[in-house]
């Protein structure tokens, strides 16, 4: 989750590299007591998120300046629309806006991708999650604008979920060990809270990995047919995932054979930002 | 500049973001002893960059870990190429896999971007610069990113350079104030050192941008025409930006009318991340 | 898990906590040049823990000091055992050896508790596990200690499973929510990943809870009858903890009902210093 | 003594420690707009420390909410009072209620086992105090729940008093130096501000150590008989502290030794926590 | 610039510095609800600069302390005048004072100096500037306090403008390099926003400095004869400044030579500090 | 004390303020592989300190690089003698160049300030003690040049010793507070490791202090003939301390009246950076 904690860390650390000793323009060509009012316009269309992100950023420049966010998180907007309104301290305003619309562009980028899936995959009941495919140093607010756009989120980090993914197996194959038998040992040495991913590439793995004890089956670059089938084979007794080889192209069909989830890098590690743009309002 | 105490910073807490605490899976699976070699190895062709941070994602994590990579930041490669090659603990390749790779992808996705558009502009002796649509949080690896795609950087922050752009404009034409007057004013209380830029809409706007003491004159959105006569106007008076409606397409007609320079947002805020993988491999 | 990470900070920041500027007395007393070796010797005894991080606070001193541990943590050792030796400069063992004896007394103290219930239950094929009860800043190393000791560790945190408490339904009670409703609609939200826990305090609440979906069901101050009719009514359909009223004298009553996992408080809010103690080696 | 910067900074760790990411449950099944109110109460008698500790755990989370602590630190209560009470967000309340008690329960286990030893000794005039076997990182905390149970604390650091024990004999001596000398030399060389401690094991060091300069004599494994020969060799030239063998059973007798101070390493090192729960309150 | 950022990091360390874990003094001996006024008080006469940081060590000390600073930065003051006052909690003064005199009172001294310079080059038009001989740590400050005084400041940092210095050249010369040629590769590789300052020694040297593109011409330690054939040489085609051998009785006739920019390095590192006072008020 | 954390947190801290995203020059204008050889020169007599600070600038930049400091803390040298040398790459010297130089020739110039009083008093047996008046930051640098100089530290800061000054006691005058009462109410809650310092202004006020158990009297602005009175006053039962007045004209007399120890705040708050240079070694 966002968290106030990594909001104001995040967005205070991105000020800070923005301005490390102050606006140098601002304070030299804005009178000090000039205030203004500004909008956050959409000039494309797409799905808004990050509205406390773009709050924050006027925030923790200066205290005094008031931000309305008119549009929340994870709604649509066309371009034109205004979606939010800054009022304060001109220099303040000014000093804040290129942080604010980095955060804000980049994570209405993402809400309006994921959107794109989960609107393709309408009616199935398949979830799309994003996968650690994320910005270093970004993730709370990707995952959160995944969630803004109607997706699902997948573990957050190495930490809190295991998922056994192929160059695990080509180790513990380099080792001889067999992965059935290294599954169930290692549930063993776990907390009986972890849940367990294993990716497969072929169908005759499944048995094993449930024999293991996984929770969830991942299917990575299966064709139809053959997720189809691994459907059928897991039978409900494990989650399964889809992965590899989805674009808003294929993602349908992938989700037509029934898988549970299907995870898509593409959602943070190639989303484009969105153009929004901040306008200083002129008095008529 | 990528500095050592930015790279081991940032790929520090982006290292501890993926693994607040530790590798649930890389401990639970394989051997304490058990050692690899995997590959970087390109899925599509492009330029490189990030061979520093991708060494130092694995080195954090351990400094037992070798890394050798095979190019140098800027060179080309194709589908297939191996960049790199890492040995050392499984477990520890394995934690650092996500990073590293999070890391190399996205700077070397800038880099085909910026090298895209530079042999666009070839032969014109025109610069493709940077801007501040940077990621928060990773300025300094987009910048040299770009410098990897044969580019330039702009002004790193608000801190080190004055740009005076439209909403600045917007705020002093409210306040009743007079641009070049303002310019002047604000010349002589900035350092000596001071490089100032000055956004314009409008060739008549230019006379007092340079009568203010500009040193550079970013032309925002102007047709081929007026580039071609904000070019004459200036007349070496001042270095000549050009920004706005810049892509691929029509780069290289702007790069024609004789600007100096050429400010293209889009190369750290929608370059996707290039596809690399690590594979470990496997013994004959 | 004990990263090198989570040790380095947070032995570094005990050992700044007990010599902000520096160590008065040795510095005063001894001469700079003097060597030493000192042993680690138990004087009572029990299952060791902390080997790494004793060897880390001598370490972040001093490089220079060797330091060699003779037990493994989970080794059980009696009175007069030599734990570990330590070599080099007289002033930096003097420096480093009351947060090193700290850190060790402390997670030594939590393993032999640990292992004191895990022979208890010995047999049963029961889990004895932590709970959030540790000391604030220290909870990856007593979650270690808790492992040296035979122990299993419980969720890390508030942010990697979902545990439903009696506060929780106390204020979904008061809110008309049903717990079923509400766990089944919150699984839709969370990760697929993650594993949910739900607390119950009478045997007529865990049809709901099945019902709603959790992963394990856990059994709050139920008396051992309550306890073996949860474990046949919950059939294997759910992971069962039980906690409350657990001490040395109950524990092998409670795990021979059959349920899966023992949660004890106990184990790190009261455990207590083991007495370890560093002794100058005097020469013969 | 416990700051605001030291108890925002340990306890802003602590809750970030137990919700890095966020607390899945609350967000989960807790509706944002759920407010309760809930009640710290005694779950056994005791003695009360961390007010102002409990409140900040709430309050960093989430200004909104009202604490309302019932007693002082340093009061005694008795099983079934209510200390506290909180009213606010049931999200922000059940996030950080884990945090709040787990620091309460173990000053007040401290100021308790304190109190029961100042109670030892009343009348004598001898105090109590604690020593650097704190637990790492909360060493403010613990030393004002020793003022709470009524005890008074020892030097806080290495770096604010000299105290010269076994060890640093034992190098001494091997390097063939005399102690009083020593003292001498390293009181020339420190702040006229240190006040400097030797512990001695046998009263024929005594005289050494006065010559020396120590403003407190340390005797440390006394048997009561030397304890009383010391007292009188010492004469009130110097304060007289006792440790070693100290405990509730033996700690009077100490003390009418006529010893200034008693150190009891225990206060710290193996108080266990006591039972105080958060209760929320169900409306009638 | 002094950002609030930087303000509030700075004195916040600075109070921690002088007060890790509380004011022993105040808390012993002040009553906890005494409450005083005192009063900042100059015992000779200056330039005043500081007037927010003296504000913040109290501030950040307790929010409840009332400061009213009575004059601006960069007002003179003579000896008696009362330059701010400060109402609140008496602890909270007492532990502030000394933080807050402590960089009142160099900022001061550094504004004082300065003002001296500017006065003595009153009418020249020549800019008096600092250099980056600043205490490490508080170049934001000293740079702060050197425009309180009227002076200018130059570039901030390595990083945000090129200065060739004399150890620069002199490896240059040693690696055989030619000095306009590297200037003008070094040129096309830096941001296009990138002020140049090359310095020299020898008047023969300006041409090639000017050929290779430098922005400003730095002479050290020029007679006052070869300043003004410097000046002369320049002819406008760069800045000059000029260093070396500056002090209050040569600093004018430097300045007549008609160079732009003076350098003095003695602005922040031989400043002493002025002597200003903290009065707690009597009342009558 | 000077401890290997707090001059690599400081000095890392330092070269960082001085080179946030690098050296724009270095990279530009010298080949990455150049060598070199620099000399630390004095170009004026002085004491030495700070060679592990020098060498720790040098180290933090760039570990290759060797540095050899000749002369130990402490010791005098003359204009000219070469005080340290420092090899390896060109850029990394350059670098660090001006960091290690702000610090060395400020705690140089105060070491030989210090050695200047110290010199004044000699024979007398009076100490020479340093203040709190030193730079924000830096305090642990400028005890650490105080004692080079052959001068002593008075406490580190408010929270090792307690000093009663004319702020304290006329906050407690108001309140209608008895001194004497006040200190040994404050004693009897204070560690009994705590010295206490009192500081008065008149000579009728020593037998309060005395009877209050102060350790140190601080006679503050006293004539010589009063000084004279309060050594014979306060005969041997505390310290006696002289402030105030203090200069180099002044001391030996101060001295002479039989104190024993002399605070003087000019040490850190007035020296003035000696000069220092580094100088290119130039190949013949």
């Amino acid at each position: 989750m966002l968290t106030p904690a990594i909001l104001n860390r995040v967005v205070g650390a991105a000020l800070e590299e923005d301005a490390p000793w102050g606006d140098l323009t601002s304070t030299a060509v804005i009178p000090a007591d000039a205030t203004a009012t500004a909008d956050l316009v959409a000039r494309e269309s797409g799905v808004f998120s990050g509205g406390d992100v773009f709050a924050a950023a006027f925030g923790l420049i200066d205290p005094g300046v008031t931000v309305d966010v008119h549009v929340g998180d994870g709604d649509a907007f066309t371009d034109g629309d205004v979606l939010a309104s800054v009022t304060g301290s001109a220099r303040s305003i000014l000093t804040a806006e290129r942080v604010a619309l980095n955060f804000t562009q980049r994570m209405s980028g993402i809400a309006s991708l994921t959107a794109a899936y989960v609107r393709a995959v309408e009616g199935t009941g398949t979830r799309i999650v994003d996968t650690r495919k994320t910005t270093p140093g970004l993730r709370a607010f990707e995952r959160h604008a995944v969630l803004s756009g109607g997706g699902s989120n997948h573990r957050n980090s190495l930490s809190d979920a295991v998922m056994v993914k192929d160059n695990h197996l080509a180790v513990l194959q380099q080792h001889g060990a067999d992965l059935a038998t290294a599954l169930c040992e290692s549930l063993s040495r776990l907390p009986h809270t972890t849940h367990v991913v294993v990716e497969v590439d072929r169908l005759d793995q499944i048995a094993a990995v449930l024999a293991g004890g996984a929770h969830t089956v991942l299917l990575d670059n299966f064709s139809l047919e053959d997720l189809r089938a691994g459907v059928a084979l897991i039978a409900g007794r494990a989650t399964v995932e889809a992965s590899g080889g989805v674009d808003l192209n294929t993602v349908s069909a992938i989700a037509e054979t029934g898988v549970d989830v299907i995870s898509v890098g593409a959602l943070t590690h190639s989303a484009r930002a969105l153009d929004l743009g901040l306008d200083i309002r002129i008095a008529a």
